[in-house]
């Protein structure tokens, strides 16, 4: 078994500061979610402080959600830095697939920052790994992109260095090459949540800023997520709507939808212990 | 009566993507309301990929709230390929007539993009239709622009094509010229929500995506956004406080203002059945 | 004792515009935090209308979160013009000395700018004082700076101008160089919010828009905020987790963590009476 829950505690302990350079829809919610794991959340994006910011970080994310050409130098600039001193760096490549720049940009930042964790849903992660059927509309995965062990080992054969790619969703699946690892934790309102995919990467980086095994800290951040997701839902209101919401709304229960579900997300990764992320992790490694 | 409520199906069975250039105050909350009512929402507003993301999209959001030049050269790139391609484009002339800037930008797009729906608080809308009452302070609307059917008819007047003019207030009023709608539906908590005039407009993208009468459309988006404020504040804790808040808080009572009904908001989005909403709307058509 | 409770009701009634240059991971939040005390939020950053804006407005904010050189040529022309139209502009340097680049805008802006009140953590301040012992990783304060009434007087010795200083903390210490206020309301979940400071700042703006003392007003705004996260607390649900949250939580007790809390603040600010706002106030005055 992976020893999960070690690396929460880590985290808690040593408050790592992880610098973002992300997305504006969902930037606030990655600020959330990297303090209430009890990291320290950055988001700073200048060409003229990136470098010097990252240098004082345990770990960075690079979100391309709504990049832009200054957003994509700044990316660059902080990678080859972040590379330099050994920091670690998620790519979280939102929307890959979507459109051409999208695509190559995320490309471009495999070849010169070489990230050592890649996050993406399957669309992304299909798309980066050169799956003729990914397909991603805007942000949102269309089909899985296919097999997701086929897609991740494939984006690994690509790549000149040592990574770890991750594939969200209904399962996780994670792998260096070596290991594979399967988390069945997770929750349906957790894709009904904006931010969650962007919130997912941040604790990725939170996880890998105190955890030399990059593969199990990929692991123990998405297995929190999840399981996260399982508490939220499961501490909703007892009157609360869930599997037929209109009907039960209509009879006079409580609301409890993806707004509500999002708050609760993360007040539990806020409150989960690492013995709680051990006990309820469903992980298959192979 | 208009059928509100078939458009709503529509929209949660063809889910379709709604491309946003908007602003970043409330750009997360206009990706909550748009997954919320059922369509995939994503803002992406780089030159190098506004063309090609809009050409995927079923409609598209162009909200100034915090417009600067690049983002404009985004939204005219992407407004004239939405056009080519006939896309509806919906307008949020946010503070329009509180700077030059922005009415000159906001009319730069009327004649340019030709949006098929404009939706802006009653300041906005008398701003652009030229009215000398209009009064707008930041990007709040401060007498209400005069009276809303005059002035959505001038707007419409000043127009060289077919376009819907939504007025939002205490009684909504939609023209396409031909037909005149008001919605009498709403909350007083709701113009407390700071998005959520933006959150609006996506719904009114969202709907205009999946329906041909974009007057409609736009009916059945702002019914159901104001349908949600009266069912978001019904479903607060029965103890709470509303008439007099400041006097029930002291008394013990539970607190329930506009943060929480913002996420109440969403989540009875989320929950709202297309029943609900021909059956609660408040619509004359005249 | 100071008349704190006045000064918020004159904020209720004159509502006055607030306008806000700052970061975009809380811009959300400091408009619905000064949405919920009474006043009214715009958010603009465009060269093209910052002045024009500003003179509009009643009070400024600026906010270093996350600037670039073209926001700080914003910032720098929206304050010139508000130095001009005697608007009081509140500075926030968040994230001073963490990078040179914001140490070195955030002097810039003080020379220039001029802004009536400076606010900050213990950090930031003492890096803008010239107090060695000030440590800043990313935009977290992490030794508090040294002593806060040294460090706000030496910061007011640099300034040439008159101005208030306030340090927040566990207590809050403001000071004009004569008269000096110490703030003992909080509750340790505020500091746990990623936006609570910036939401500060913006309070600050709204009640120094209203008020000619600004240290008055600076007081007030951070008593609000302070008091509002007391009440906030206290208005969880009896059931709720607190101390010891992990272990109430499996005892299967309601979640209440930052995000429900971060709701409850903006509500409660929203309901927050002058009456409650002086009675509640737990202030040192020498």
């Amino acid at each position: 078994m992976l020893a999960l829950g070690n690396i929460l505690a880590k985290v808690r302990l040593q408050k790592p500061l992880v610098h973002h350079l992300t997305n504006n829809v969902t930037m606030g919610d990655c600020a959330d979610a990297t303090m209430s794991i009890g990291a320290l959340p950055v988001m700073a994006h200048a060409l003229q402080e990136v470098e010097e910011m990252v240098a004082a970080a345990r770990a960075a994310v690079l979100n391309i959600g709504t990049l832009y050409p200054d957003q994509v130098d700044s990316m660059l600039a902080m990678g080859k830095k972040a590379r330099e001193f050994g920091i670690p760096v998620v790519l979280d490549p939102v929307g890959a697939g979507a459109t051409s720049y999208r695509t190559e940009v995320a490309e471009l930042i495999l070849r010169t920052v070489r990230p050592v964790v890649i996050k993406g849903n399957g669309g992304e992660i299909g798309t980066l790994a050169g799956m003729g059927t990914a397909r991603v509309s805007g942000v949102h995965s269309m089909d899985g992109g296919g097999d997701p062990a086929r897609a991740a080992r494939a984006l690994l054969g690509k790549l000149d260095y040592e990574a770890v790619v991750a594939v969200t969703g209904a399962v996780d699946l994670l792998t260096d090459g070596r290991q594979t690892v399967r988390i069945k934790n997770g929750h349906p309102l957790l894709p009904m949540v904006v931010g969650s995919g962007c919130m997912a990467a941040s604790l990725v980086a939170s996880f890998a800023a105190v955890e030399k095994n990059k593969l199990h800290a990929a692991a123990a951040a998405l297995a929190a997520m999840s399981i996260a997701g399982e508490l939220a839902a499961a501490a909703m209101p007892a009157d609360a709507a869930e599997s037929s919401p209109a009907e039960a709304f209509r009879a006079g229960k409580s609301i409890f939808g993806p707004a509500c579900f999002k708050a609760y997300l993360l007040d539990v990764l806020y409150y989960l212990t690492p013995a709680e992320l051990d006990r309820r992790a469903k992980i298959e490694v192979e």
